[in-house]
């Protein structure tokens, strides 16, 4: 290869070479049948954010064009997505109303900022901090989103008016509101949601059991929602249910999308500073996801650093096309990765489908009912919610069920942006906490063997004159002192005791802090008349080790296996009774 | 023991009932000794905080009482101190002007909160939280404070005025004024400031020269600062300095320490919250580490978390008599020790020939020149300041170099607050940073034994059909991520790759989103016809995997150590070239 670094950040050039008729017929296919499931989910997301539907076919053109350039997924569909449209609505959504030229002012600002910091998080390959988000977190936040998007579209499904900000708000709004349902509306949007749910699990296999080709009768089930929308336009027209008081989409401007700039604005900027960063995180952490799934499946890579390029290239030009913040869908790109699409082509087919739906297609939209719409939204949010991640995470990890119960409560009862924040300070805050109270095991040598193990879990052989402690976990700032007062503790038991060998093989890494408490340790231990030494220590910690006074003063040795150090120092054995020491450990505790 | 339980909330129970003629002369003596240091420190140090000089004595009374019945450590003498004086004036020092009533209130306000803090820590037993302040950013911090200090002390011994908040204004005003020196004064604050250093180093040996008993002589060497205050005071009065434009200590009002109660105001308590705290942390840390380091020195125990409760006790009793945030002193700690105190009743008497100070000597400082104090300030911070932390860190670990230069520099700039805020966070980040990225060895067997050692540090037996990877960090969900790209890359450059062993004898735990990882993990090498197995996972880490679905679904096995995974699995072996590798590896990177 001739240009390495161009075309390790322009992927387009590895790809494109290589293109011919069978992955063009592939991606053509691909592209129709994404197309069709675009366009309504396009409109609903739009809408979810508080825009116009037609923003919502804007947002999905540029950015396509500009992910297939630079995006390192063959597959990954970029556009609106229901939880970045959730969070876009939050953070505009005090500062102007929705539908207003300010609200979209707003979005498209909040698309640019959004761009830009995924673009400089790219160049600074700062993908790793998205690690920080950790799985449970993320589930938590994801289906608690879901959930409050669907409660927020029931709304507009039952015909009443409700405007809370959280979850508890706007679920008691619907009961108080109970009596204005208008039927007609609910009769259609709950029509609406039981055929969405019928199509996505009963269509296909009834189309195939009539006989037609599989691969036929899947682009014949992925339209579902495009019927539901024409059937229900069709029968709104018929009937005129609008001067009924049914809610339609009315009048969606026809053409190309507009050229936009963003406000030159940095009191905004720094207002929606925080709203940015997050959504660009999340919807970062969801294309990622997604992508490498996906990737996974056909031996591909995904490279994250430039992965945030391709999704900041893309909210760029989401900005400067009249959109809002958009990134990689999990249903869209699932849908192209079946379809067939070889390449990132079958996305710019996909922009060019949806460009013509925005020049041709608006005008049909008129009498498309707003409940029709919302039945779209909570057909897709549902299956994003998971529920057994509360019943998994308790079974296996505590601190990570108590991650997920802050993402989720503080999502449905302070909004989005609180609730990401919660959970990130949570997990981290549970690690932190969880490092700085490590695992010290005292250990005993298992008879007949030269290895050692914990004197409470296994019979093994112990000297009153050797404490043989392992510490399993890295010595740093937070734990240092746990170490330091289990030392102390231990002193102050055994007056028999003359050594104490610290088994360094679970310590990865001892920073200066723990370091001045092992200096403190072996001071403590002098004074009392007992040797420290430290046995399999690590070759990385050992080299930083050795520069160290520590290392010169230390009265001990340095054992290559705590087995060397048993011998060495070894001189009246007993054997431990783990069950016996782990009640009485148990009545003192 | 008939009541466990109190005596150790309540330490005086137990020395209480050993008390005899002997620890009582111990203790007078050494509270004698102590009262005489004190007396020119607390009028400084309340000069400091920006208060009237005799709120220092109120501050050293009523808390050296409350300690003496709470504390644990036998010796830690509790009062004003030089760091939680700067850090009370930042606090307060832009809500009220210095010496002013309102001032004087919301200090005691800041006292009453500060005892409230540490009082609730201690019940909740939160004293672990300290641990999260490492000794580098300690360490910055109190040198940054101690710069911070003797540079605005430097203008009261100069005569001039400057009222910066950050040390490069104060420094750089200092400068402008070096016209408006006020020369007597400048000539009695760096007299003083050359006596007092002299007297710290020189004045005990030249006095045990002179023939006086050791003993005396450190006692009179202790009484150089009063005896500095007697003697400028004299020749203030006797030359009528303060006519010349000297400034002066003035009328300290006589009499006991009034009864005060903290302002019953929940917006000013909402605005000191974050102050009370860090000033709370920062009293709890030093006087933590002073007391365990001479607790240490007589094999006694400290307990933190009632040690919380007892500087809790003291903070509340300060609020109450008319003193400012207090907490145990480095220096005057030493110096009862030294002098031999046994019990905390050396405590009580230092309190008692406080009181009598405040009640009999007040009169006596009216013409003590206040550039006297400052040298007293001076001279008791710069032994504090400690810039050889700089160099050791560097040396050691980068990491807490960075944290100590973010300490410090925040420190010096932006204030105390800010500067303990920025230290905490550097040093968490770049720790979480670091786990992020834990340290993946590839293993290879050391021949002719059961070990396994780093490819690129050993030359070591591999096997081209397996990888063998020692993960040196707990996996969780910041670092997660990292092991799926190494095992992504190690598959893909390994064609003969059939057998994947994790080493896990450094893993100690494994979260939720580490364990979906793993799933991803053994998903994908199952796609691509290799089998993930694992081995030396610990105990408690197995059983956790043991209940979930990974450990069913894993087709590879667990092995108790990584030789018997080789001993199964092996095939075709090599010898691993260490140092070729190792320069290819440097060469790619």
């Amino acid at each position: 290869m001739k240009t390495p670094n161009l075309a390790a950040w322009l992927p387009i050039l590895q790809w494109g070479r290589h293109y011919n008729r069978d992955t063009l017929a592939s991606d053509l296919v691909a592209a129709v049948i994404v197309t069709i499931m675009l366009i309504p989910q396009s409109l609903a997301y739009a809408s979810l954010a508080g825009l116009p539907p037609e923003v919502g076919l804007y947002a999905s053109i540029a950015p396509l064009v500009l992910y297939a350039i630079f995006g390192t997924s063959r597959v990954l569909a970029v556009g609106p997505v229901a939880v970045v449209s959730l969070m876009t609505a939050a953070a505009i959504g005090e500062r102007a109303a929705a539908g207003s030229p300010e609200y979209w002012a707003l979005a498209i600002a909040l698309a640019f900022m959004s761009g830009a910091m995924l673009l400089v998080m790219g160049v600074l390959r700062l993908g790793f901090l998205a690690n920080f988000l950790s799985h449970p977190v993320i589930s938590g936040f994801i289906t608690a989103s879901a959930l409050l998007i669907a409660v927020g579209q029931l709304k507009v499904i039952l015909g009443v008016k409700a405007d809370g900000h959280n979850f508890i708000d706007l679920a008691w709004q619907l009961i108080q509101q109970a009596g204005q349902i208008h039927w007609l509306t609910a009769a259609v949007g709950l029509g609406a949601v039981a055929f969405l749910f019928w199509a996505r699990k009963s269509l296909k296999p009834l189309l195939v059991r009539l006989g037609l080709p599989a691969r036929l009768a899947d682009v014949l089930a992925k339209a579902g929602p495009v019927a539901g929308i024409a059937l229900t336009a069709w029968l709104t027209w018929q009937f005129q249910w609008q001067a009924q008081g049914m809610k339609i989409v009315g009048t969606v401007p026809q053409g190309l999308p507009p050229l936009t700039l963003p406000t030159w604005n940095p009191a905004l900027w720094k207002e929606l500073a925080v709203p940015a960063l997050l959504i660009s995180v999340v919807g970062f952490v969801e294309s990622v996801s997604v992508g490498q799934t996906l990737a996974a499946k056909r031996r591909q890579r995904l490279e994250p650093d430039r992965e945030l390029v391709a999704l900041g290239a893309s909210n760029l030009g989401a900005s400067f096309t009249g959109g809002f913040p958009v990134t990689g869908g999990f249903a869209r790109s699932v849908v192209n990765f079946d379809a067939g699409a070889q390449t990132p082509a079958a996305g710019v087919f996909t922009a060019v489908g949806i460009l013509l739906a925005a020049l041709l297609l608006t005008p049909a939209l008129y009498f498309v009912p707003q409940a029709m719409l919302a039945a779209t939204i909570i057909v897709a949010v549902l299956s994003l919610a998971d529920l057994s991640i509360f019943k998994r995470t308790w079974a296996y990890s505590k601190p990570d069920f108590a991650a997920v119960l802050a993402t989720v409560a503080v999502t449905l009862t302070a909004g989005v942006e609180s609730g990401l924040i919660a959970g990130v300070a949570v997990s981290l805050g549970l690690y932190l906490f969880k490092t700085s109270r490590p695992h010290i095991a005292e250990v005993g040598l298992v008879p007949g063997t030269e290895h050692f193990r914990n004197v409470l879990r296994y019979k093994v052989l112990v000297d009153p004159c050797i404490l043989s402690l392992r510490v399993d976990e890295s010595l740093y700032f937070a734990n240092a002192r746990s170490l330091e007062d289990r030392i102390n503790a231990a002193t102050a038991d055994r007056p028999a005791l003359r050594h104490v060998v610290l088994q360094c093989s679970a310590i990865n890494d001892i920073d200066a802090s723990a370091l001045e408490s092992l200096e403190a340790i072996d001071k403590r231990l002098a004074d009392a008349g007992v040797t420290l030494h430290l046995s399999e220590v690590k070759g990385p910690v050992m080299d930083r080790l050795s520069k160290t006074e520590f290392m010169h003063e230390l009265r001990g040795q340095v054992f290559l296996t705590q087995y060397q150090a048993w011998v060495a120092l070894s001189s009246g054995i007993e054997t431990s009774e783990p069950v016996a020491r782990l009640l009485r450990q148990k009545a003192v505790a």
